[in-house]
């Protein structure tokens, strides 16, 4: 373990485990939706923008957890809330759902196991573990967030979020319960996140905050979350700006 | 990823997910418990030898799973359980268990956190991890399994086992709802362990076996467990021959 230079004073001292949101934060998520929907947009003959196409699909993820978190649905993992989505959303997009081969509605489904991670990503994060447990807590399920970091080369400790703890961010118990489960106390884990929304409900939870803006994650004319909107613990550029922030490199 | 060399079949190319076994299999618990006890003995005056303390503080532990696999008692995570035995076996050993810092008793309780791992276990692994997701399938908890990872450098993709499924092996509900986690049928996991129970179990739920023998793990003068006792799919000397029979090494 790198305990730190002596000459410099560890910053945050009282952090042990650092919480990442992953799709957005940690991957690209919209750039990977279009790159794998392309080749089966051109076998089953569907016309249209694949980055509209991962909008849209993405546009239905808030809607259909809310079910869950207000008690309507027992807990459901993401694959399968995907996967319903998905399905929704061919229909709007005028495919003929039944006449997909189921095979190739699974596969497409699983594109969210298949994004790529933005550059500083891996570096961050490896940098990051030396010190901290790096986990994330996303509201992606295990097998989705598995299949991801081995794909990526993504460093996790352990692999937390809304299918271990049975509730889905910003509900208040993901974050307590992925604390506790950790064994720590909410104050010793520091949530990271390109989304001032979640980490407003994180700090609310008395977890810290870090900010990492991700200003292309909606596209090019990205409007929200370009900012930080409040005076969060960390703001940094980016996973390798984290690091600088929070493991400072021994002279 | 390695998709193995052309020239040799693969061997089991249906396996995706190796789940082990850890107290004892990829740890030493015996030898690690007795190393951390020794300074806590000589703090309180506690006589006696370690080892028989970690096999008595041991010998607490499927009792204390068995209230919550016959449903009298919610799910308890193994730290919880591990704390209470502690403080049984302190009493039956002639601690006065009040007189003693709780600070001391989380601290000896944490020793389980802090196993190491037998000389094979990280090199098998990593070589395991090329091919499959490797993964404790253990009654550790989330926290317990994170940590020993961390300190022992096991190279797992994800941490699994009781807490995530809240069931206690060897109840068939583990081995399944595991293999349900990973988007996996049960065929396409391997257990491995060092214990012919466990295997059973496993094999009942549907997943392939795997033994590993770890003659010493109760001491030079162990009974059980050292050999195979049923027609395993792989019986391999350690983790460095397991990979040999799963991961060939390419010429």
């Amino acid at each position: 373990m790198n305990q730190g230079s002596p000459e410099a004073p560890e910053p945050h001292p009282d952090i042990r485990a650092l919480l990442f949101d992953t799709f957005g934060t940690v991957v690209d998520w919209r750039e990977g939706i279009a790159r794998e929907v392309a080749p089966f947009f051109a076998q089953y003959g569907l016309r249209g923008d694949t980055r509209q196409f991962a909008d849209a699909w993405r546009a239905r993820y808030q809607p259909s957890m809310e079910t869950i978190r207000s008690g309507e649905r027992p807990f459901t993992r993401l694959d399968t809330l995907h996967r319903e989505n998905l399905e929704f959303v061919l229909a709007r997009w005028g495919a003929d759902v039944a006449a997909i081969d189921p095979r190739d509605l699974d596969n497409i489904n699983r594109a969210w196991h298949r994004l790529d991670p933005w550059p500083d990503s891996v570096e961050g994060l490896a940098r990051l573990r030396e010190r901290f447990i790096v986990a994330p807590l996303s509201n992606g399920n295990i097998a989705l967030l598995t299949n991801m970091a081995k794909r990526a080369g993504l460093p996790w400790d352990c692999i937390l979020g809304a299918e271990v703890v049975q509730a889905y961010k910003p509900q208040c118990e993901a974050y307590l319960k992925t604390a506790d489960v950790l064994g720590l106390l909410p104050n010793q884990c520091m949530m990271v996140a390109a989304h001032n929304d979640d980490l407003a409900a994180a700090r609310k939870a008395g977890l810290r905050t870090a900010f990492i803006p991700r200003p292309t994650e909606r596209g090019s004319h990205q409007k929200t979350d370009l900012a930080a909107e409040s005076d969060w613990d960390v703001v940094a550029s980016d996973f390798i700006g984290l690091a600088d922030a929070l493991v400072p490199r021994n002279a």
